[in-house]
Parts: structure tokens; C-alpha cells; sequence
């Protein structure tokens, strides 16, 4: 993992706010991942998490799939150098001129997640003379308790529900120019929970065996969103991956040991866990003050540049995340409430949040930002200068940036 | 008003998302708050609540000032066509490198939201040889009872606490390349109570009194951030500006009576009440399904396009907006829930919303989406193309886009 000195380097070097993703930490965690799931699983690695294209290249060669969620998710795939035949296109809300080029494109799997998409798809096919090969998106009936967010048994955008499945993998199946090859399951995301995590494994594989039954033939690809969850708040435990593998893997077995499913390829689609913990925002304290009894500590980097960590995205409660003072990492502590430069009040990172004494110019960390960060932030609030993007590969610093909006440098006259 | 004929005339010109501003109307809000509030107020446009920059031309000539959030947006200011001098210059997180650049250009007036902020005005003026004039932010001990969201009487970092301010006039006005000629004060948004509003401008006129008795001069510029809401919410009822007018005036007409604010200049600044309601986000509705008893419309813009209309701005507990279907106006209506096309299922705008019948195809219109709309919304979020932005004045529709993220049409092949 990037050291303090690393992120400091780092902030010295390209200034903040600023992004750090440690590929060599991505690298390790991936390695973690196929040790604990072995040769069971592939890994699809979902774009939308980060899709910061130095970072894709690098992963590129080491996941076996993207997954992406837009067209132009496509073509930063592409861009990336992942053959389109490895990329998997997700979307409740696909518009019908993006189906057709990822048809004309070619693209390995096309993840239908409604009758009218699959019978857009069909027609694209047609008009241009290929097939396509899609998957078929199931939204399960139940999901299990210890789950943290989850989509299932509820009225849903995202796939087929269960009830139905049976109907539509027969329409799907009627469709002319389409090949049916599998199934994708998402259910949840960003769970901690071990038995959460292993039953869902139980009911998707359940739900695989009903559709593969109906369906009568055997799949060529199954994917299981993962949903596997990482510590973002101070009292949360990095979910434990062996202990996991240990519950899933024996009924995983079970299943490749039934006929139909000895040829099909099992798959964990995820972004959040792989990359997540392996990236931070750094931001620069610019101002201080002490008001009404509070310590305030004022950001260059607001919510802005990190909507999640400012318990925007998708939170009722916003929480501290971890944070670090990496100017001043031990010594004596305040108690500080922690915002960002915006002219509002909802512009709130932590509060009460215990830090060692944090002054002007310190840099501090916002910890497992690798994931739904920059690009889920609504960067032009305001029109402050962008945070950079760097990548830590082997010792090294890269200048990672994409476009920068307004930005200017502090030695620019 | 823009009629349903004309946002439908945009959005078939111009391909959805679309955001359409009713300049027109804007000018005729402009008019009735000159109208209720007279000659007492000049009126300052909080440009971070919308910086298009087509917008922000039109409206140059129509308010007296513009109040920026960071030097982005004084530099957007300028290319609008406001003079420096006409610019103030708030938020409580500004870069050293900010002020100093404002300092530089001579801006109109600084906001200094604290003693930090005020020294290194001083020092940037003293280094550039010239003199800054400032305006002092304070934040009030006691905020209405009837207000909405306000950021009075708890730590804050904005302004100076009321209970320090006269320590803090001593201090700034001891600083010998600053001259203090006012005071600001903004401490809450987006109220609708008339009462509220009214206690408001009691509350600020007496913090003023008293700030201007503790500094013995007669001050040149007074801002009252006016906090005017628009509704939002079907139950929600537009602000009654004259009965305001009516509560306000004679307060604001004896202060002025008094010797030492007879050659104020007092300001409204405002973004949210002018622009909010003068814009619509247009969406189509893309994808259609019933899932588990319930009618599901999938837009082709998400919380990605309007971070606010989702319920993801401030907001703890997610309410429909005002919301209307453009292509079937009338006749019999169905529920629905109307979710964005993103890959993730925060991505809800509106439940059990009563709509005429909707079909895919239908032009959806998000009302009251003028302020605080496109650039507060991470449009990068999984790479959808941007939305455009239109202007409608006298009839005529004009393509206000900026930089436009991942944008393809769907003619282009």
C-alpha cells in the first residue's frame, strides 16, 4: 500500500485535491481475490466504479472481463485495450442508438435487462446481418437478510423479476438473431457480511439452475455480482475473503458438478472492492477557525470532488469516513468538524472526527476513494479546479489526469 | 412562461437531455422583485446557482452585481460582461492564490469570511501596492423559527460569528491595505415562509446596526442574503413577494432613516428564487416495464444530470418534484416510478408519481430546474452523454451548451 510519504510526494508533486490510485495495491488485491476464489471465478471488473483510463490500461490484462454500463463505457474499454469480445454491457437504461453500436461493435455479451432492449437488439442484429450474444439480467424475488443495500424483491428497473423469468428467457430465447448464453444476477452492493454475501451465492446459484432448466441448454457464462463490500467508515472489518471462499466455494462445486453447468464460465462482476480501497483524495487544508466551541477545518476539496465521502451518494446518514492527517500523523489530537470550500452548508466531510492537530497546509487523506469518486462528483459545482488523478506503479508517479475543468496552476501568472 | 409547445420544439431540436432557461422569464421575475422591493434593494445574482454562460450575458445588464464563489467563476463573470467593480467575491474556502488574483483585478468586493481570509487580502494589496475593499461576512447567533435550511447560530465556517464581530471589525479595519465598507450576511436558503423571511430582515438590519455602530462609519454596501425558496414540491406554494414586501419595507425604510445608513447601498443576492423556476430539464422516457405490480419509466437522464431533482442535494428524505409528461398533457394517468438510466438504484426521481400515460418516447419535463441544476450534477458519472443547455428568448431557441462530456448524436455514425 502507497505510504504516508508516497501521498505526500504525491500531493507535493501535482498539488491538491488530488486522486492516487496504487496499481500495485489493485494488483495485490486481484491476486487475493483468485487466491481465495481460485479457478472458480473470473473477474469482471465494472468501469463505472473508476473509469480513469491510465487505470484501466492497467487492468486491462489482469481482469478477465470489463463490464461496462454506457456506450462510451465502451469505448473507454476499447480505449483501454480490451477487446470487445471481453466486455460485458450492463444498463437498465441503454438508449436504443447504444444498443445498435454495441451490436455493429461486435461486443462480447450484451446483458439484456428488459424485453424491449432484447427486442431492440434483435432488430439491430437483423439490420446489420450478425447475431448477437446477450445475457439475460435476473432480478432475484429474495435477498438475503444480512445484505446491506440491495435491489431484490422490490419493484426494480434492473432486469427481468424472478416471477417472470420463465416468459421471458422463452421471448428472449424466440428472438431470431440473438444467442441467449447465460444469465447475470446484481442483487446488491457494498456488503460486509460474510453470511450476507455467501447466502446470496446460494440463492443466485438457485436462480441459475431454474433458468438454465427452463432454458434447456447450457450456459456459456453466469455472473454473479459480487456486491462485496469495503470499510469506508472507522468501525467497519475489511470483509473476510477467505472465510467467504470457505462458505461459497463447496456449493460452487456443486454446481459445476452438475451437467448443464459443466462447461459454463462463473464470473464476479465488481469495481468497489477491487479498486476502492486502493485509491485516496488528497486535499489541502486552507482554513481554520474556531466557531461557537467547534474546531473548523476548512478543504480545497468539498463535495465537489467526492459526493460519497460527503455522504451524498445514496446515505441518509452521513458518517466520518477514515480520514488521516498525513502532515501530522501521531501527537497530541483535536476534535474537528472537517468541510470543503463550497458556499453551502451541506458541504460537510466529518464531524467530531479526531485527527491529530490539523492546521493550514496540512494534507490530509479521505481513504477508500479508488472507487466512485472523482467521476461520481459533480466537479463543475462551483467551478473550483479539478482534482488530478496519479497513478503509484512500482515506486513511480504518474500524472493521470483526463480533462481538467478550470484549472490552473498555482504558479500560472 | 415557456409554453409545453415550445420545451417540446427544444427538445425535438435538440435531442434530450436538454435543460431549456426561459430568459424571458427570468426578466419578468427580475421585474416583479424590482417591482416589490422598489428602489431599496439593488439585486446580486449568486452566479454559482446557474454559470451558463449564455445565461449569465443576459442577465449582466439586468442585475447590479454578481456574486462569484471562486475566481472561476469571477473569470466567467467577466466573459459575461459584468465590470469587476460589479462583482462580490464570497465562500468560505477561497485559495490563497484566489485573493490574491482578486485583489489583483481589482474586484468590486470581497467577502472575508474570516481574519485569515482578511490578512491575506491585506498582504496580497500591500504586496501589489494597491488597496481592497471588503465587505465583512457575519453569521448570526439566532435564525428564524419559520426558516428552511439556515446556517445560523451553530458553528459555521462561514463569515465571522456574531458574537466576535466586533473583535473582528477592530482587527480588519486595523489592516492597513483593506478598507472596510460593509457587511454581508447570508444564513439560510431556499425559505418560502413569508414570515420567516420577514423575522429574517429584522434579525440582519439589527446585526447591522450594531456592526455599523461598533465600527463608527457609515457603511457603503450592506448584502442581505435573501434565502427566497421556489417550490419545489406539488404541496409547495410560491413565496408571496408582495405580502414580503409589505412585512419588510417599513423596517428597511427606518433603517435607512437613520443618519448612518442613509448612503447604504443594501442588496438581495439571490440565484435560486430568480433563475430556479425560469428552467426545466427535459428527459425521454427510453425504456418501460412493470415489475412486482409496479409501472416503471426509465429516463434518458438520471441523478447524474440533476443531482437535486433525485433527492441527493441536501436532501434527507427524497420527495417528487414537479414533474409533468410534455408529449400526453391530459387524459387518463397512470403511477409510475420514474428512475434515470444509471447502473445503480439510488437512481429514483419520483414514486407513485400521477402522470398522464406514459410511453417511451414521451418527453418528461422536471420543473423548477433552472438553478442549481446542471453543473451541480456529476455528469460524469458513468459517461452518459452530457446534457445540452437552451436558452429561449423572444421565440427563439439558441444552443447555450459548454463543453459537452462524451457527446454523440444520435444522426452521427
Amino acid at each position: 500500500m502507497a505510504t504516508r510519504e508516497d501521498l505526500l510526494a504525491a500531493a507535493a508533486a501535482l498539488g491538491t485535491p488530488l486522486y492516487v490510485y496504487d496499481i500495485d495495491a489493485v494488483r495485490a488485491r486481484l491476486a487475493r481475490l483468485r487466491e481465495a476464489f481460485g479457478s472458480q471465478f473470473g473477474i469482471s471488473f465494472a468501469i463505472k466504479s473508476n473509469p480513469n483510463l491510465a487505470l484501466l490500461r492497467s487492468l486491462a490484462p489482469l481482469v478477465d472481463t470489463f463490464d461496462v454500463s454506457a456506450f462510451a463505457e465502451v469505448e473507454r474499454a476499447i480505449a483501454a485495450g480490451c477487446e470487445a469480445e471481453r466486455i460485458t454491457f450492463c444498463g437498465p437504461g441503454k438508449r436504443a442508438e447504444e444498443v445498435r453500436r454495441a451490436v455493429r461493435l461486435g461486443i462480447g455479451y450484451l446483458v439484456v435487462e428488459s424485453l424491449h432492449e432484447a427486442r431492440l437488439a434483435d432488430r439491430f442484429a437483423g439490420e446489420l446481418g450478425c447475431r448477437q450474444i446477450v445475457l439475460l439480467r435476473i432480478n432475484p424475488a429474495t435477498s438475503p437478510r444480512a445484505f446491506g443495500v440491495n435491489m431484490s424483491g422490490k419493484p426494480s428497473q434492473f432486469g427481468i423479476d424472478e416471477e417472470e423469468m420463465e416468459a421471458a428467457i422463452d421471448a428472449v430465447a424466440a428472438l431470431p438473431h440473438l444467442d441467449l448464453v447465460g444469465f447475470h444476477i446484481y442483487s446488491g452492493s457494498n456488503s460486509l457480511s460474510v453470511e450476507g454475501l455467501a447466502e446470496n451465492f446460494v440463492i443466485l446459484s438457485d436462480i441459475f439452475r431454474r433458468a438454465v432448466a427452463h432454458c434447456g441448454q447450457s450456459p456459456r457464462k453466469l455472473i454473479f455480482g459480487a456486491g462485496f463490500g469495503v470499510p469506508y467508515l472507522p468501525s467497519d472489518e475489511e470483509l473476510d475473503l477467505a472465510a467467504l471462499a470457505d462458505q461459497v466455494l463447496p456449493g460452487i462445486a456443486a454446481l459445476r458438478a452438475e451437467a448443464a453447468f459443466a462447461g459454463a464460465r462463473l464470473e464476479l462482476e465488481l469495481g468497489r472492492w477491487l479498486v476502492g480501497p486502493c485509491g485516496w483524495l488528497l486535499s489541502s487544508i486552507i482554513g481554520a477557525k474556531a466557531s461557537r466551541g467547534t474546531e473548523i477545518r476548512i478543504c480545497d476539496a468539498g463535495f465537489n470532488n467526492h459526493l460519497a465521502a460527503y455522504g451524498m451518494m445514496g446515505s441518509v446518514i452521513r458518517r466520518n469516513w477514515r480520514i488521516a492527517n498525513l502532515s501530522n500523523p501521531s501527537g497530541e489530537t483535536g476534535r474537528y468538524t472537517v468541510v470543503g470550500p463550497l458556499c453551502t452548508t451541506i458541504d460537510t466531510l466529518a464531524t467530531k472526527l479526531e485527527l491529530p492537530v490539523a492546521t493550514i497546509g496540512d494534507v490530509i487523506s479521505i481513504e477508500n476513494s479508488g472507487a466512485y469518486g472523482l467521476t461520481s462528483s459533480p466537479t463543475r459545482f462551483i467551478s473550483h479546479p479539478e482534482p488530478r488523478e496519479a497513478l503509484l506503479e512500482g515506486g513511480r508517479l504518474t500524472d493521470a489526469s483526463e480533462s481538467l475543468l478550470n484549472h490552473w496552476r498555482l504558479a500560472d501568472n
